[in-house]
């Protein structure tokens, strides 16, 4: 059985349980607690030396560290349900919705709350090194959010998914974006009622709680 | 035949134009001078509004405007040979190696340039909008791609191509990384031995001058 190294809290590892709920694959949860710095043990240095949760331990040994490659491996030994599409153009949309999700979205949230939280002081970027924060970054990280959320609206109010008609990973990243947000203090906008309308969606699929 | 809107010295449609020589695909180039503002043209901004090179326009007449979905696509149309991988755990490494090569690489390189250069000021993201520099973003982006060189070279000192034993899209990536660092006048270091002997090879490849 695979085995996930996890922090329950955290966002990055989140979008590794969606993804398996989604498949519906059943795997070993290991939790490593970030509040108490597990990440940086020894231990989980050799497991993963860049310090970093999701870490997934496939059934032939090797470990993966990024959603990205996690992803591809899951959905080529699991296609079904797709959630990285089936046709060229499908499989085009979701790879761009995606990317914009992690680099607008994502990255935008995670600007914000590294360059400016108090208990992120030197620590602006994930893995073991010292970095200082930078304020302005976190201002151009809120910004960024900003048009992020308006650039989903927009998407969302001629198509019932991020990457169009079906549900997929882009959603699953999205999904993370809105409820990593909070951690900035920011929310979708009362007149983004697409968007808002997809989140109670996303909210009702079982993933949700993965 | 497709479409790509192109601009020869820049290093995002670049990655386009190499993965379309790799997979012997044709194509009709049309040039959009970024030096003169040609991006930001009412013309442009019909075809992609975000203000974006590479756009690449299909048989069927639908623009795609990030990497992440052009290499999806057209690895899905045009399978052999393949650049993003075969086997699952191929597929796995490409994505994760490709991501770090993204986010380590070529985020480090146009933090540096676009938070530091007087010909960038007020553009310190790509697209329309005016954004103001932040010089320490600049350094910092250059203190990453510092460790980016490192962990490549470690990397390819232990495998021939940089997602493992064959070439892909992970290689064409981190090429244009190499690159583009000339551009905040960053080299690998002379003891960076595998890093290049690994960059003579993509030299030689008929694609690096596609």
């Amino acid at each position: 059985m695979m085995k996930l190294y996890d922090c329950t809290t955290a966002p990055s590892p989140r979008r590794t349980r969606i993804f398996l709920a989604e498949k519906g694959i059943e795997y070993e949860n290991i939790q490593i607690d970030l509040t108490k710095g597990e990440q940086m043990s020894d231990a989980y240095r050799r497991i993963n030396p860049g310090c970093t949760v999701p870490s997934l331990v496939t059934d032939d040994g090797v470990t993966l560290t990024e959603n990205a490659g996690i992803s591809a491996y899951l959905e080529a030994l699991y296609p079904e349900p797709s959630l990285l599409g089936t046709t060229p153009m499908e499989k085009a949309a979701i790879a761009a919705w995606n990317w914009r999700c992690e680099m607008g979205g994502l990255m935008s949230v995670a600007e914000a709350l590294r360059n400016s939280s108090p208990a992120m002081k030197d620590r602006a970027l994930p893995g073991p090194k010292k970095i200082p924060q930078i304020p302005a970054l976190a201002e151009r990280g809120l910004m960024k959010l900003g048009w992020f959320f308006k650039t989903i609206d927009r998407q969302l109010s001629s198509n019932p998914y991020i990457a169009g008609d079906t549900y997929s990973v882009a959603d699953i990243t999205a999904t993370i974006v809105v409820d990593f947000a909070r951690w900035v203090k920011v929310k979708p906008e009362e007149d983004q009622t697409a968007l808002l309308e997809w989140y109670g969606r996303m909210r009702e699929r079982p993933s949700f709680k993965a």
